[in-house]
């Protein structure tokens, strides 16, 4: 698709202008839940967009060492490595182990097309949120994971359904939210709980 | 389909949840442009998101005055309002004055189904961006502009060519944009000269 595109001249923004067009193919990489009452899979971009707002709105329940900029920084840019990687499912672990090499190749390739700063900025912001270590990549990290799982609770157990997702996958996997936010952790506990005996997972 | 959601319990995060499952019917929002390289128009949410995506790539060029965090926040929940009130194309001035009540209304449903402090941070967001005033307003206003028209340069004038747009309204609806980066405006009214000379334009 990129090679297709026409390259226009923008002055001091012609790089970031390419980035920017390069970076719409994020529309079309798939993710494995579907838009709540739909039969459509969500796409990585507008995940990443609900993912954004969910830090807006969470925002408050952050510790007060959280910068929020950062993570909101974090929520926009997170899977921009996927137009290159793809996605892998969050319960697949092997396969998430096998392409660590391929999305870290993939950030030198689309965050090099910046200008060196910004390429730079989005590729450290992306290694610290992969890292998950930061008070702001672990928030991050929650409110990415904790997405899914709620289209999931107000949908039947679609995507958990559908790959064959067993309970403890799903509670061994969102311990650390317990860490983060040890209130709602109680909350989902429960409710994984109930889509359990509901057969909506294993 | 919001009424056929469960209604789960989230101790202080009940309204948040609710609010986030409810805005993922901004993903089935259409607009007017597609994404390119496919025949698919893209929805609200993804372009909010290489919207979002633009403002961090921008933000160098951005005045000193400019706070990018603000800007960032006004990109992620701007079109919220058209879960609602639906997309209107930015050429048609008559329709997009007439929507103004139903946006107003629509900001007023969504935003209050947040938690008191986090629902008035958003409308007054939403107001704001709208208002068009400030400095951050600017500086997203223009880039949302800029968004649909970078994307039919790089598409054969896709959207332009399937609703008829001229030269002209492409020209005095985004002049503003020579007050906010006039180098940026230099380069776009040669490439929409050029467009309209391929036909993509009247």
């Amino acid at each position: 698709m990129a090679e297709k595109l026409p390259a226009l001249a923008f002055g001091e923004l012609t790089d970031v202008v390419r980035f920017l067009m390069e970076i719409d193919k994020l529309k079309s990489i798939q993710r494995r839940t579907k838009v709540l009452g739909t039969d459509r899979q969500e796409n990585t971009a507008e995940h990443s967009w609900h993912f954004a707002v969910a830090v807006m709105a969470l925002a408050p329940y952050a510790g007060d060492q959280v910068d929020i900029f950062k993570v909101l920084k974090m929520a926009v840019i997170h899977d921009i490595v996927e137009i290159d990687a793809g996605d892998v499912l969050v319960y697949d672990l092997v396969a998430r182990q096998a392409i660590h090499s391929e999305e870290e190749a993939a950030a030198i390739r689309l965050f090099g097309m910046l200008p060196d700063a910004q390429g730079k900025e989005f590729h450290h912001l992306w290694h610290e949120y992969e890292a998950g270590e930061s008070a702001e990549a672990q928030f991050a990290l929650m409110i990415d994971r904790l997405m899914p799982v709620l289209m999931n609770l107000h949908n039947q157990g679609q995507s958990w359904v559908e790959n064959g997702i067993r309970l403890e996958q799903v509670l061994s996997r969102n311990a650390f939210i317990a860490d983060v936010y040890p209130a709602l952790w109680d909350h989902l506990k429960n409710h994984l709980d109930k889509a359990h005996q509901s057969g909506w997972l294993k």
